[in-house]
Protein backbone atom coordinates (compact mmCIF):
# COMPACT_ATOMS: atom_id res chain seq x y z
CA UNK A 1 0.00 0.00 0.00
CA UNK A 2 1.30 3.42 -0.84
CA UNK A 3 0.40 6.58 1.94
CA UNK A 4 -1.19 9.67 -0.14
CA UNK A 5 -0.84 12.79 1.01
CA UNK A 6 -4.81 13.92 0.00
CA UNK A 7 -6.59 10.98 1.36
CA UNK A 8 -5.58 9.42 4.89
CA UNK A 9 -6.05 5.79 5.37
CA UNK A 10 -8.58 4.25 6.95
CA UNK A 11 -7.96 3.78 10.69
CA UNK A 12 -9.55 0.30 10.75
CA UNK A 13 -11.98 -2.31 8.85
CA UNK A 14 -15.27 -0.94 9.89
CA UNK A 15 -13.81 2.99 8.79
CA UNK A 16 -12.84 1.39 5.70
CA UNK A 17 -16.15 -0.79 4.90
CA UNK A 18 -18.81 1.76 6.49
CA UNK A 19 -17.32 4.79 6.91
CA UNK A 20 -18.58 8.28 5.57
CA UNK A 21 -14.56 9.17 4.52
CA UNK A 22 -13.14 8.50 1.22
CA UNK A 23 -10.28 6.34 2.47
CA UNK A 24 -8.80 4.45 -0.59
CA UNK A 25 -6.25 1.69 -0.40
CA UNK A 26 -4.12 2.74 -2.95
CA UNK A 27 -1.49 -0.47 -4.07
CA UNK A 28 2.34 -0.59 -4.17
CA UNK A 29 2.15 1.67 -7.36
CA UNK A 30 -0.39 4.61 -5.43
CA UNK A 31 -3.34 3.32 -7.90
CA UNK A 32 -6.89 2.33 -7.42
CA UNK A 33 -8.78 0.60 -10.05
CA UNK A 34 -11.30 2.39 -12.14
CA UNK A 35 -14.10 1.46 -13.65
CA UNK A 36 -16.61 3.34 -16.03
CA UNK A 37 -19.95 2.89 -16.78
CA UNK A 38 -22.08 4.50 -19.17
CA UNK A 39 -25.07 6.54 -17.28
CA UNK A 40 -27.54 5.85 -19.27
CA UNK A 41 -27.26 2.04 -20.85
CA UNK A 42 -24.76 0.72 -18.07
CA UNK A 43 -22.49 -0.53 -20.62
CA UNK A 44 -18.67 -1.37 -18.86
CA UNK A 45 -17.16 1.13 -21.91
CA UNK A 46 -13.20 0.69 -19.88
CA UNK A 47 -11.17 -0.38 -17.00
CA UNK A 48 -8.44 1.72 -15.76
CA UNK A 49 -6.39 3.10 -12.77
CA UNK A 50 -6.39 6.44 -10.95
CA UNK A 51 -3.77 8.00 -8.26
CA UNK A 52 -4.76 9.91 -5.49
CA UNK A 53 -4.60 13.35 -8.01
CA UNK A 54 -6.48 11.59 -10.48
CA UNK A 55 -8.76 10.73 -7.72
CA UNK A 56 -9.43 14.04 -6.57
CA UNK A 57 -9.73 15.92 -9.96
CA UNK A 58 -12.48 13.70 -10.50
CA UNK A 59 -14.05 14.41 -7.43
CA UNK A 60 -13.38 18.19 -7.78
CA UNK A 61 -14.22 18.68 -11.63
CA UNK A 62 -16.85 15.96 -12.67
CA UNK A 63 -15.17 14.95 -15.47
CA UNK A 64 -12.94 11.90 -15.18
CA UNK A 65 -9.23 11.83 -14.43
CA UNK A 66 -7.23 8.75 -14.88
CA UNK A 67 -3.01 7.64 -14.55
CA UNK A 68 -1.74 6.45 -17.66
CA UNK A 69 0.19 3.36 -16.36
CA UNK A 70 1.89 3.18 -20.17
CA UNK A 71 2.40 7.06 -20.25
CA UNK A 72 3.39 7.20 -16.43
CA UNK A 73 1.41 10.29 -16.09
CA UNK A 74 -1.72 12.21 -15.64
CA UNK A 75 -4.42 11.36 -17.91
CA UNK A 76 -7.25 14.08 -18.66
CA UNK A 77 -9.23 11.19 -20.59
CA UNK A 78 -10.74 12.70 -24.19
CA UNK A 79 -8.32 15.67 -23.98
CA UNK A 80 -6.92 15.09 -27.08
CA UNK A 81 -9.83 12.54 -28.53
CA UNK A 82 -12.87 14.72 -27.75
CA UNK A 83 -13.92 11.69 -25.86
CA UNK A 84 -14.67 13.51 -22.37
CA UNK A 85 -16.07 11.76 -19.77
CA UNK A 86 -18.66 13.65 -17.15
CA UNK A 87 -18.95 11.97 -14.29
CA UNK A 88 -22.65 11.59 -12.74
CA UNK A 89 -21.85 9.14 -9.62
CA UNK A 90 -19.00 7.84 -8.31
CA UNK A 91 -19.24 4.59 -5.96
CA UNK A 92 -16.29 2.84 -4.22
CA UNK A 93 -15.53 -0.86 -3.10
CA UNK A 94 -15.86 -2.81 0.15
CA UNK A 95 -12.18 -2.67 1.03
CA UNK A 96 -11.92 0.66 -1.18
CA UNK A 97 -9.40 -0.12 -3.93
CA UNK A 98 -11.89 -0.09 -6.69
CA UNK A 99 -13.80 2.80 -8.09
CA UNK A 100 -16.58 2.85 -10.33
CA UNK A 101 -17.94 5.89 -11.75
CA UNK A 102 -20.56 6.52 -14.16
CA UNK A 103 -20.00 8.70 -16.66
CA UNK A 104 -21.68 10.12 -20.05
CA UNK A 105 -18.90 10.52 -22.96
CA UNK A 106 -18.50 13.49 -25.01
CA UNK A 107 -17.33 13.80 -28.44
CA UNK A 108 -18.58 11.15 -30.46
CA UNK A 109 -19.51 8.99 -27.65
CA UNK A 110 -17.07 6.33 -27.46
CA UNK A 111 -14.09 4.87 -24.97
CA UNK A 112 -11.70 2.94 -26.88
CA UNK A 113 -9.02 4.17 -28.53
CA UNK A 114 -9.07 1.14 -31.03
CA UNK A 115 -12.58 2.78 -32.53
CA UNK A 116 -15.02 0.76 -30.56
CA UNK A 117 -17.59 2.26 -28.20
CA UNK A 118 -16.62 0.19 -25.38
CA UNK A 119 -12.93 -1.43 -24.40
CA UNK A 120 -14.77 -5.11 -23.98
CA UNK A 121 -15.37 -5.52 -27.99
CA UNK A 122 -14.55 -9.08 -27.73
CA UNK A 123 -16.71 -11.52 -26.56
CA UNK A 124 -16.03 -15.35 -25.63
CA UNK A 125 -17.77 -17.56 -27.93
CA UNK A 126 -17.27 -21.33 -28.86
CA UNK A 127 -13.42 -21.50 -27.70
CA UNK A 128 -12.68 -17.95 -29.77
CA UNK A 129 -12.70 -13.97 -29.12
CA UNK A 130 -15.47 -12.37 -31.34
CA UNK A 131 -15.86 -9.13 -32.01
CA UNK A 132 -19.41 -7.53 -31.39
CA UNK A 133 -20.41 -4.51 -29.50
CA UNK A 134 -22.93 -5.33 -26.35
CA UNK B 1 4.27 -9.28 -17.04
CA UNK B 2 3.95 -12.76 -16.27
CA UNK B 3 4.18 -15.87 -18.98
CA UNK B 4 1.49 -18.09 -18.16
CA UNK B 5 1.55 -21.85 -19.29
CA UNK B 6 -1.55 -21.66 -20.32
CA UNK B 7 -2.75 -18.78 -21.94
CA UNK B 8 0.78 -17.83 -24.61
CA UNK B 9 1.09 -14.04 -24.68
CA UNK B 10 0.09 -12.12 -27.86
CA UNK B 11 2.80 -12.07 -30.73
CA UNK B 12 2.02 -8.57 -31.54
CA UNK B 13 -0.56 -5.06 -31.15
CA UNK B 14 -2.52 -6.64 -33.50
CA UNK B 15 -3.20 -9.85 -32.48
CA UNK B 16 -3.41 -8.53 -28.51
CA UNK B 17 -6.49 -6.33 -29.94
CA UNK B 18 -8.11 -7.46 -32.46
CA UNK B 19 -7.31 -11.11 -32.46
CA UNK B 20 -9.62 -14.11 -31.76
CA UNK B 21 -7.08 -15.74 -29.01
CA UNK B 22 -7.46 -14.98 -25.52
CA UNK B 23 -4.03 -14.20 -24.39
CA UNK B 24 -4.23 -11.98 -21.27
CA UNK B 25 -1.64 -9.54 -20.21
CA UNK B 26 -1.26 -11.15 -16.66
CA UNK B 27 0.33 -8.23 -14.72
CA UNK B 28 3.84 -8.58 -12.39
CA UNK B 29 1.88 -11.10 -9.96
CA UNK B 30 0.48 -13.38 -12.76
CA UNK B 31 -3.33 -11.66 -12.32
CA UNK B 32 -6.13 -9.80 -14.35
CA UNK B 33 -8.80 -7.11 -13.49
CA UNK B 34 -12.09 -9.12 -13.46
CA UNK B 35 -14.89 -7.52 -13.14
CA UNK B 36 -18.36 -8.98 -12.38
CA UNK B 37 -21.41 -7.24 -13.54
CA UNK B 38 -24.88 -8.99 -12.97
CA UNK B 39 -26.47 -10.56 -16.34
CA UNK B 40 -30.08 -9.27 -15.73
CA UNK B 41 -30.06 -5.59 -14.11
CA UNK B 42 -26.73 -4.50 -15.83
CA UNK B 43 -25.34 -3.76 -11.86
CA UNK B 44 -21.43 -4.14 -11.28
CA UNK B 45 -21.61 -6.60 -8.62
CA UNK B 46 -17.63 -6.54 -7.45
CA UNK B 47 -14.35 -6.24 -9.11
CA UNK B 48 -11.57 -8.71 -8.32
CA UNK B 49 -9.04 -10.59 -9.83
CA UNK B 50 -8.04 -13.88 -11.63
CA UNK B 51 -5.01 -15.88 -12.48
CA UNK B 52 -4.81 -18.14 -15.29
CA UNK B 53 -6.09 -20.83 -13.36
CA UNK B 54 -8.88 -19.31 -12.63
CA UNK B 55 -9.62 -17.96 -15.99
CA UNK B 56 -9.54 -20.99 -17.72
CA UNK B 57 -11.69 -22.71 -14.87
CA UNK B 58 -14.27 -19.72 -15.54
CA UNK B 59 -14.13 -20.32 -19.22
CA UNK B 60 -14.11 -23.98 -18.91
CA UNK B 61 -17.04 -24.72 -16.09
CA UNK B 62 -19.02 -21.63 -16.85
CA UNK B 63 -19.14 -20.79 -12.90
CA UNK B 64 -16.70 -17.34 -11.23
CA UNK B 65 -13.44 -18.25 -10.64
CA UNK B 66 -11.05 -15.84 -9.11
CA UNK B 67 -7.66 -15.11 -7.24
CA UNK B 68 -8.01 -14.60 -3.55
CA UNK B 69 -5.00 -11.71 -2.85
CA UNK B 70 -5.14 -11.80 0.76
CA UNK B 71 -5.58 -15.63 1.05
CA UNK B 72 -2.98 -16.42 -2.38
CA UNK B 73 -5.06 -19.15 -3.45
CA UNK B 74 -7.34 -19.61 -5.91
CA UNK B 75 -11.32 -18.93 -5.20
CA UNK B 76 -14.81 -20.18 -6.24
CA UNK B 77 -17.24 -17.56 -5.56
CA UNK B 78 -20.00 -18.51 -3.47
CA UNK B 79 -17.94 -22.06 -2.42
CA UNK B 80 -18.76 -21.45 1.45
CA UNK B 81 -21.31 -18.83 1.18
CA UNK B 82 -23.77 -20.20 -1.65
CA UNK B 83 -23.44 -17.15 -4.30
CA UNK B 84 -22.25 -18.86 -6.78
CA UNK B 85 -21.90 -16.78 -9.75
CA UNK B 86 -23.55 -18.47 -13.13
CA UNK B 87 -21.25 -16.95 -16.18
CA UNK B 88 -23.65 -15.82 -18.66
CA UNK B 89 -21.10 -13.89 -20.84
CA UNK B 90 -16.75 -13.57 -20.74
CA UNK B 91 -15.62 -10.48 -22.71
CA UNK B 92 -11.73 -9.09 -22.74
CA UNK B 93 -11.05 -5.05 -23.21
CA UNK B 94 -8.55 -3.93 -25.70
CA UNK B 95 -5.65 -4.80 -24.47
CA UNK B 96 -6.32 -8.40 -22.69
CA UNK B 97 -5.48 -7.10 -19.17
CA UNK B 98 -9.24 -6.77 -17.83
CA UNK B 99 -12.10 -9.13 -18.20
CA UNK B 100 -15.85 -8.71 -17.99
CA UNK B 101 -18.43 -11.45 -16.64
CA UNK B 102 -21.67 -11.56 -17.02
CA UNK B 103 -23.19 -13.40 -13.65
CA UNK B 104 -26.37 -14.40 -12.59
CA UNK B 105 -25.29 -14.52 -8.63
CA UNK B 106 -26.42 -17.79 -6.71
CA UNK B 107 -27.86 -17.95 -3.16
CA UNK B 108 -28.89 -15.31 -1.57
CA UNK B 109 -28.22 -13.12 -4.90
CA UNK B 110 -25.61 -11.11 -3.18
CA UNK B 111 -21.78 -10.67 -3.77
CA UNK B 112 -20.04 -8.59 -1.16
CA UNK B 113 -19.06 -10.08 2.26
CA UNK B 114 -20.20 -7.15 4.05
CA UNK B 115 -23.35 -8.33 3.17
CA UNK B 116 -25.08 -5.75 0.45
CA UNK B 117 -25.94 -7.05 -3.33
CA UNK B 118 -23.11 -5.55 -4.69
CA UNK B 119 -19.57 -4.43 -3.18
CA UNK B 120 -20.25 -0.65 -4.77
CA UNK B 121 -22.77 0.26 -1.72
CA UNK B 122 -21.31 3.76 -1.30
CA UNK B 123 -21.63 6.58 -3.67
CA UNK B 124 -20.19 9.96 -3.13
CA UNK B 125 -22.90 12.72 -2.21
CA UNK B 126 -21.79 16.40 -1.11
CA UNK B 127 -17.89 15.13 0.12
CA UNK B 128 -18.99 11.87 2.14
CA UNK B 129 -20.05 8.63 1.38
CA UNK B 130 -23.33 7.39 1.66
CA UNK B 131 -24.55 3.65 1.92
CA UNK B 132 -27.71 3.52 -0.61
CA UNK B 133 -27.69 0.55 -3.01
CA UNK B 134 -28.06 0.86 -6.86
Amino acid sequence: MTVSSIFPPAADKTALERGAAIMPRFDANGLVAAIAQHADTGEILMFAWMNDEALKLTLDTGIAHYFSRSRNSLWKKGETSGQLQIVTELRIDCDQDAVLIKVRPQGDGGACHVGFRSCFYRVWENGALVEREA
